[in-house]
C-alpha cells in the first residue's frame, strides 16, 4: 500500500507551528472524554459502541472499546505476534498484535496509525472498503495516543521504506481494532517530543523540548521513549555483567542492612530513621558489613543495593539515594591483587556492554550525542603523583597532598584521553591525608596510601583502598584522625578474631551508566531519582 | 604419619568437662597476651621472636609472627595452594597454605593443628627433629584459635582416614609457620560449639550450645561455621537463580527507590525518615514502582532489594528489614499467564538448588536436620476454597472468606504434603475482602479475587495478584475500602496513560532460604538480621 511520507506533527513543528493542530487535539479530547465516560460502565461497552451513532455500520463488530481485562476466560482466541516477528508473517494469514497507539491520523477514507511496542514501531492502515467502514476509520483516528490496542491485521510488504518506523519494509492492513486500555486525551508530554534528538544541528529539536522536571514528574510516560527504554535495559546489563563477572571470579553475593545503629562513615550526611522508640540511620555504604563478611571467611564478596547520602548537593551527578555496586576481597600480599581484579572487572563490563548492548547504545545515540566509550586492556594505571605532574604540566597549581577538585578531575580525564586514548583509567596511591582513617598507609612513602579511584570520562566512579585489618593499628590511625574510638568499638572488634588483609571499592551504578553513555545528568540513569528536592514519583 | 584419633575438646565435653582445659586456656591466654604486646611493634617481630628465649633454636627462622601485610613488596615468593587442591600435591614438593588455626594442641614433641579454609579443613603436624625445634612446636601449640597463618608444608598420604577433617586422606608436615593475623586468645564463642549438630540424639550436643543472641552479637565468628558458610552461599544461589531464570524469560531488572514520599501500603508499619526539612518513609514494597515500570512499557520486570516493615513482631519469621525478590509482568488475557510464570520460576529455582548446591545443602544438614525439599513439576495449584474444604475435612472451623491463620496455614501445608507429597504449592483465588484494594476481583465470583499466595513447607513465601489497571475501577475499589483517594492520586494517575493488564508478586528471600532448608528461624538466613530488638552489628 502507500507509505505515509511525513509525520504531520513533525512537519508542523518544522514549520514553526504547534506539534498537533488545535482542532485535532480538541477532537481527540472530545472523543476521549466520551470514551472515558463509557469506560465507567466497562461491561457492555463493545456492544454499545458498535451499535453507536450509525446502525448501518457494516464493520461494527470489528472495532470498539474492549471490556476491561479481568481474567474472565481461561483462553483467548487471539494469538499474538510481536512487532519484530511480523516479518515472518508477510503474505500469510491475519495476525493479532497488541501495542500502543504511537500516532493516529485519519484523513477522509483512510487512517494511518503507528503502533508501538516498547521501542519497535510499525505503520498500520485502515481504508474504507468491504471490511472497514467510515465509522471505523473515524474511531481509529480518534483513539488517544498511548492507548493500548489490539489489532488484527494482514502484514504486507511496502515498495518504499517507511523511515518513521522501525519496521520499514512492511505495514499492517488492519481488519479489527479494539482499545484495551485507553489513555487520557491530553498527555502531560508527547513521547515524540521527549524522544527528539538533542543535537543542536537538528532543526526540529530547537523548538520542542521536554524539560527534566516535566519528564520526571511524568516518568511513566517519559520512560517510554526509545532512549529511556534502552538506558534502563543497559543499566540492567551493567548489574548483570558486574555480578556475572565477579561470580565467575569466585565472589559470593551478600546482602547488608540499610538500617544501622551508628553512622557508618562519621555522622555527617546521614539520614535519621525512627526505629520504634529509638533512632537509627540509613547506611551510607555497606563498607563495615563487606569487611565483616571478609573477616567471616567469605573471602570475596559483592553486594548490589541502595545507599543513602543526606548531602544537600544539587548537581548533575549527586543523588540522595543510589545503587551501590560494592565489592571487597581478601588478598595474599599486595592490594594490587584487588586493584587488578576490579580493573579487569570494568574492562569485562565495557566489553560486555559493547558486544551485547550495541542496539541499546545505538538507540540512546539516536537521541543523545554518545561518543563511543574507549578503554584499554589491561586498563591504564597511573600514580596519583603522575596525575599531579600532568596537571602541573598543563599549568594547574595543585599540591602533592591536595585532593583533585572536580574541574581538575575532569581536566585530568581530558589529558589522559589525549595522551592514552582511554575513557577509563585508575589513579593509584592517593595522599594519605585525604582518605578515611581506615585506609592503609603506603609502607614505602608516608604521604601516600594504598588507595585508588577509578574514572570514566574524567569523573570518579569508584573509590577504594586496602583497609587496615590490624585492630591496634586501626586504633592508632583513628586517634590520629581525632576519632572517638569508643564510637567505632564494634568496627574495631571485628578485626580481633583474625582477619586477612583485604581491599575493595564502591561503585555508583547510575554514574557508570551515565558516563558510559556520555549523558549529562545522573537523573537520566536513575529510574525514579531522589535528590534534595525530589521525592516523587 | 599418625592420625589424631579424637579431638580433645570433644572428648572432654563428652566426659562432662569444660571443652578446653583451664590450664590450656590460661597458657593460650598468656601466649596470646605476649604475642599481642609484640604485635604493637610489628616490624621487627619475626626476628625478635626467633631470637626468643633460646638462642640455640635451630628453627628460629622458620616460625614467628609476620609483619602486618601492608602491600610492601609487589611480589611474594609464596605460591599458595588451597586446601581442596592439596590432593594434587601429595608426594611432590613443599606447598604454602594460608588458613585459620581451627584447633591446635602441642603435646611433648608434637603439635597437631587443624588448618581451616572456609569449610575445608586439613590436619597439620609439627614434630621435633632436624627441621622443627621444641620452641617451634610450643609456638605452634600456642597460636590462638582463629588466627590466620601461613604454613609451608609437605602433603603426605595417611594410612587411616582422618574423620575430623574434610581432607581425610592426607595431612601436612609443616616446615614453616607464620602468624599473619592473630586472634584474641579468648573468643566469645568457639566455632566448634557453634558448629555442633542440633540433633537431639547427639550426645555431645546436649551440653554445649551457643545461643542465638551470642551468635548474632559475634556474627563475624558465627558466620565461620560450615553451616553458615553454606547457608549464605545457597542464599546467593537463590538470588542468582531468581535473576537468571527471569532474565531468560525476558524480564528486565529495575531498581526502585527506598525513600518514598508517602507510605506505599497505608500508613501502618512504616518507618519515618528525616529528609532534609521534611519527613519521608521507607518503602514497604516496590509495588507502586514495579507497576509504574509496567505502565512505562518494560513489560516484565523484577527487582531485588531491601524492604522495610516497622512491625513490632518478635517471631521466628519476621524481620524489620529483609530482601524482597519482586516481579511484575504484563499479560495478555488471564493472570494465570503470570501465576504459571512465577510457579515455574520456583520450580526452576528448586531444581537449580538441588543440582548446583547439593554440597551446601549437605553442609547445612550436618548441623541442622534438613528434610529434602519436595516439589512437583508443574507445581500444584489449589483453589482457596479447596484449601478451606481440606481444613474442614480435618475438623477445622473456618469461614469461606476468612484468611488463613498461621496455625491453619501450617496445617494445610501438612495436609497438602500428605495428599500430594509436595512442600511447595500455590493457593489461588483468595477471598476479595482480605486482599488490598488494588487487587482485581474475580469476574466470575464476587467473593473471590484474582490473587494467590505460594507456600513452602506450609508457610507463605509469596503473595501476589492481578492488579487493577483501570483508574476508574481502582478509585471505585479504593472508595469501597474507605481509602482517601486524594492520598493515592499519584498511584491512580499512573494508570491514566494506557496500562496493560498485569500481575506480580513479592517474595521474602530469607524466608525462601529458611523454608527450603527447613530451618527454624529467619535470623539464620539473614546475614545481619534486623528485628524490633536488634539493630547491631
Amino acid at each position: 500500500m502507500v507509505e505515509e511520507k511525513e509525520n504531520t506533527a513533525s512537519a508542523n513543528a518544522a514549520a514553526g507551528q504547534e506539534p498537533v493542530s488545535k482542532k485535532g487535539a480538541k477532537k481527540q479530547a472530545k472523543a476521549a472524554k466520551k470514551a472515558e465516560q463509557k469506560a465507567g460502565t466497562a461491561a457492555a461497552l463493545a456492544a454499545e459502541d458498535a451499535a453507536g451513532d450509525n446502525a448501518a455500520d457494516h464493520a461494527s463488530a470489528r472495532y470498539g472499546l474492549s471490556e476491561m481485562i479481568q481474567s474472565k476466560d481461561k483462553r483467548s482466541e487471539r494469538e499474538f505476534v510481536s512487532v519484530p516477528e511480523l516479518n515472518a508473517h508477510v503474505g500469510k494469514s491475519l495476525v493479532w498484535v497488541r501495542g500502543r497507539v504511537h500516532t493516529s491520523r485519519s484523513k477522509g477514507k483512510q487512517c494511518f496509525l503507528i503502533l508501538r511496542q516498547q521501542s519497535s514501531t510499525v505503520q498500520c492502515i485502515l481504508a474504507v472498503g468491504d471490511i472497514i467502514s467510515k465509522q471505523m476509520v473515524k474511531f481509529a483516528g480518534n483513539i488517544p495516543k498511548e492507548s493500548i490496542i489490539d489489532i488484527q491485521a494482514k502484514p504486507v510488504s511496502v515498495p518504499t521504506r517507511i523511515e518513521s518506523c522501525t519496521e520499514q519494509l512492511l505495514e499492517l492492513c488492519v481488519e479489527q481494532i479494539f482499545v484495551i486500555s485507553q489513555a487520557k486525551a491530553q498527555l502531560p508530554l508527547q513521547i515524540e517530543d521527549a524522544s527528539r534528538p538533542e543535537n543542536a544541528d537538528d532543526a526540529e529539536g530547537l523548538n520542542i523540548r521536554v524539560n527534566q522536571d516535566t519528564r520526571l514528574d511524568n516518568r511513566v510516560l517519559d520512560l517510554r521513549t526509545p532512549a529511556n527504554q534502552a538506558i534502563f535495559r543497559l543499566e540492567a546489563g551493567v548489574c548483570r555483567l558486574f555480578r556475572d563477572i565477579l561470580t565467575e571470579k569466585g565472589f559470593t553475593e551478600i546482602h547488608t542492612p540499610k538500617i544501622i545503629s551508628a553512622a557508618s562513615e562519621g555522622g555527617a550526611n546521614v539520614f535519621t530513621v525512627s526505629y520504634f522508640k529509638d533512632s537509627a540511620y540509613l547506611a551510607q555504604s555497606p563498607q563495615l558489613y563487606k569487611q565483616m563478611a571478609i573477616a567471616a571467611d567469605f573471602d570475596k564478596v559483592y553486594t548490589v543495593g541502595a545507599v543513602f547520602r543526606a548531602e544537600d548537593s544539587n548537581t548533575h551527578r549527586h543523588l540522595t539515594e543510589f545503587v551501590g555496586l560494592d565489592l571487597e576481597m581478601a588478598f595474599k600480599y599486595h592490594y594490587h591483587e584487588v586493584l587488578h581484579t576490579i580493573g579487569n572487572t570494568f574492562t569485562a563490563i565495557f566489553k560486555g556492554l559493547r558486544d551485547k548492548y550495541s542496539r541499546e547504545i545505538e538507540a540512546v545515540g539516536q537521541q543523545y550525542k554518545v561518543e563511543p566509550f574507549k578503554f584499554l586492556e589491561p586498563p591504564l594505571i597511573l600514580q596519583f603523583a603522575e596525575g599531579v605532574a600532568m596537571l602541573r604540566e598543563a599549568g594547574i597549581e595543585t599540591g602533592d597532598e591536595e585532593d583533585l577538585s572536580t574541574p581538575n578531575e575532569k581536566l585530568l580525564g581530558r589529558l589522559v584521553k589525549a595522551k592514552y586514548d582511554t575513557d577509563f583509567y585508575i589513579l593509584d596511591k592517593f595522599p594519605l591525608s585525604i582518605r578515611p582513617f581506615y585506609t592503609m598507609p603506603d609502607p614505602n612513602n608516608p604521604i601516600y596510601s594504598n588507595s585508588y579511584d577509578m574514572f570514566m570520562r574524567g569523573e570518579e566512579i569508584l573509590s577504594g583502598a586496602q583497609r587496615i585489618h590490624d585492630p591496634e593499628y586501626l586504633i592508632e590511625r583513628a586517634k590520629h584522625h581525632g576519632i572517638d574510638t569508643t564510637k567505632i568499638a564494634a568496627y574495631i572488634e571485628s578485626f580481633r578474631y583474625g582477619c586477612p588483609p583485604h581491599a575493595g571499592g564502591g561503585i555508583g551504578m547510575e554514574r557508570v551508566v551515565m558516563l558510559y553513555l556520555g549523558l549529562d545528568n545522573i537523573r537520566k540513569t536513575s529510574m525514579f531519582p531522589r535528590d534534595p528536592k525530589r521525592l516523587t514519583p
